[in-house]
């Protein structure tokens, strides 16, 4: 069955897309391994209809809208960053992407920036606008665990300002390559007690992280400490270090978690034992919402 | 000529030794890439005899006496650490390691360690020792810059406590692996107005350290930071951060920095320009000095 249009969140290591029927339903959703990572401009159409081409009628152009790292300089085209305070995702116009089959019309959703501090996202907006067209009056932030942690300010219908921490990807670069990696879980087990004290360890003396870090291999080395405690600790101190620099995004606030089910769990209680409240975003298709809400946008 | 006895400084990395004559004169100082990271127990002993071979008297026993990684739990053999606070060098005996050649006697020093919190080091505690047989009355802190920091408080000859920061290794993870890599000057080089405002940045707000650290990405997607800028940056958060965490080492105190050229000048700088003042070790082998002062010990 031929789609009415094509939404597709395209990560750096993912492609996901879901055809879209005349009646806004989902007639079909695949995936594949053709990250914008591994691509370069001229591949994305192919990897594109790998995936789609029987979705597509043959007599007629079939939008595509896309969110995500083939906006990125290094993606199929450059989709520039809209700059906040603005919407979400339709802070910018979608940029057309150059195709050679004539079945398809391909466009790609804007990122958002920041000055003062300088910031950057790009996949995240078209979340948080698929967010907010299920609460459309939000006042509070939007925290997007992951390789880089996302924390998003948001009222009135816009993005007023973010930062992004490097927390998920300093986590796996001390797993993979570190002098702590021996001492850490190899199936990724983290103890919540362990956790839990190095959260409250990170949060008081951040300045210390460096040293407590560190401090996880004599105590595997010297006192035997498992490595699930590790693993717990050093989870522990990197969020409990993030959530102290993160203060004014979740103290006080409406925080939603949103993310896969294990980080969204981690960072809920974090928030929880030092004070604060989170809850998770109830729709598990965020980009797909927001993909959609762009299209009815322009639809319209 | 035939050594009298000879010192060693087997790091991870490399293997240094120097023959050492009967009058305390250094016959010949050799080196090579036979590092403890890339030995198996066994393969100590002849990595040893290619660099040391044509050194040896045939008709007796030539002593020799090694610090460093080679007596850690994966080295030739484990030299169990002595506890803090102990002299540098001389709290617990040399353990002998196994040998074949009837020509050499070898012994390797132990390390450090320290409970609560847990730490360790290991080749460190000869190169305080060294600097110790200069300066025996030293009241103060040394630090030990490199893949992991050491700061270590001294007085009455002893080691009285001691901290290790993981600030060099994780600089160079960022660096190799993490999407900042693109963003910094590939010969390491350090803008020098961009280390000091981030290091003011580090050591006055750590708690944002993983999100200024990845603020560097979008300053040079956005506003063309300049590589060597984002270096300078990279580096001074790092090291300002550590520096927060360590005031109780160095503000206040004689601080002695002992390291290659370039980290030490970058230490001393960065305390200096916050508030601090430090100064360079003046003798470049401590190492070896810290072997002669223990060898010196044992004859006495």
């Amino acid at each position: 069955m031929a789609a009415d249009w094509i939404a597709a969140d395209w990560g750096t290591s993912n492609l996901r897309l879901w055809a879209i029927g005349p009646e806004g339903e989902i007639l079909a959703e695949r995936s594949s391994a053709d990250g914008m990572g591994g691509l370069t401009p001229d591949k994305f159409e192919p990897a594109l209809l790998r995936l789609a081409d029987d979705l597509l009628a043959p007599d007629r152009v079939t939008p595509v809208l896309i969110c995500g790292m083939a906006g990125a300089k290094q993606g199929w085209i450059e989709a520039p960053y809209a700059q906040v305070p603005c919407p979400p995702a339709f802070g910018g116009a979608p940029v057309v992407a150059p195709t050679g089959d004539a079945r398809i019309s391909v466009r790609i959703m804007p990122g958002l920036c920041q000055s003062g501090p300088a910031d950057v996202m790009r996949g995240e907006e078209t979340q948080i606008a698929g967010f907010l067209a299920d609460e459309p009056d939000f006042d509070g932030t939007l925290c997007l665990p992951g390789t880089h942690t996302k924390w998003v300010r948001v009222a009135g219908g816009q993005v007023l300002n973010f930062r992004t921490a490097m927390t998920g990807e300093i986590f796996a670069l001390i797993g993979q390559h570190s002098v702590l990696r021996h001492s850490l879980a190899s199936d990724g087990e983290a103890d919540e007690g362990a956790f839990f004290a190095a959260l409250a360890t990170g949060f008081a003396e951040p300045a210390a992280i460096g040293m407590e870090l560190f401090s996880i291999r004599p105590a595997s080395l010297l006192e035997g400490l498992a490595p699930a405690s590790a693993t717990g600790r050093l989870s522990g101190l990197l969020i409990g270090t993030e959530l102290a620099g993160a203060q004014d995004f979740w103290q006080n606030r409406d925080v939603v978690v949103v993310g896969s089910p294990r980080l969204t769990r981690r960072y809920i209680a974090a928030m929880e034992r030092l004070g604060g409240s989170a809850r998770a975003a109830t729709n598990p298709e965020l980009a797909l919402s927001g993909l959609i809400a762009a299209h009815q946008l322009e639809q319209a």
